[in-house]
């Protein structure tokens, strides 16, 4: 049987649940500079970033962990949408998007330990419509690192905002010069 | 009189005082693996970042606030210690450090609104030790994005741990990429 090396269910959950209140603490309350501001065109303001994670909460992470579950490889997972978040009503309030993200994760999560997974469940393998073969655990990490990797986004975009405002201190400030690495 | 462009204190504050309850949620209670995880010798851990970002409370942000409205450019500010947190005791508690945190920072918000500081003393000048002339909305958005460097950086190292994890993940995972950008 495959080892599952650094990967714990228990340590993915822990952070899995400190993100919503994480990004509350952080966000609610600050003004459309903070929570708008974006770094250009076609780019992701904190409110879009978000409307995101609940997009995954919805119909990415625990839809993928039941097909693994129910199927493993005989079907592919369906492809995340990176962009459903533009197609939701723009009127919302990000104290709205906070909660329902909140609500939304709690629920994935309790999904997620009703399913009482063992050891030998995380080498489970489905099949990833562009990467191919993936396993459970692989699954449950990423969705961990998946919220870290936005976590770093909301930081470096907020930064750009005071991009000017720093003046000459820019030169020691890592975050302003982060250029954003995802890939398409 | 100069203009000082997308500077505004209440916006800089908000975000001051929503960094301990932010950093509060995202790491108090998580196991070694992600408050002790480190990315190789020689960088940090988040409880190494929680513990400079205690040092900047202490002796660099409101200290340098202070020689700008006392004296201007009469005296240059000290150096920031990079390296202070170091020094302190091992045996702390990342709780414990994340109380001090938010009680340092709570006092120094409490100080800075004291000072009751028009926007005329936003372009109140300082002298810095390396970077020369610097004003004081300069310094107080540093702060601001000083904070949000330290997210950025600290999200960095969590996600650093599941880096194998991810499996073929990883190459949509951007803060996988990300090199760290601070020059020494």
């Amino acid at each position: 049987m495959a080892t599952v090396p650094t990967f714990s269910l228990d340590e993915a959950t822990a952070v899995l649940s400190r993100t919503p209140a994480a990004l509350d603490a952080l966000l609610r309350g600050l003004s459309d500079l903070w929570v708008r501001g974006r770094e250009g065109d076609d780019t992701w303001s904190p409110f879009d970033i978000v409307g995101h994670l609940i997009a995954g909460e919805r119909t990415d992470w625990m839809p993928r962990v039941r097909i693994i579950m129910d199927g493993g490889e005989s079907r592919p997972f369906d492809p995340f949408d990176r962009f459903a978040q533009s197609r939701e009503p723009r009127d919302r309030s990000l104290g709205q998007l906070l909660d329902e993200f909140g609500r939304l994760r709690r629920a994935n999560l309790a999904e997620l330990e009703a399913l009482k997974l063992r050891d030998g469940d995380l080498v489970r393998r489905g099949l990833h419509p562009s990467l191919g073969v993936v396993t459970l655990s692989e699954l449950l990490a990423t969705w961990t690192v998946h919220d870290l990797t936005h976590v770093h986004q909301l930081s470096r975009v907020m930064a750009y905002q005071y991009r000017s405002a720093v003046g000459p201190w820019s030169k020691y400030l890592g975050v302003l010069k982060c250029a954003g690495h995802s890939e398409p």
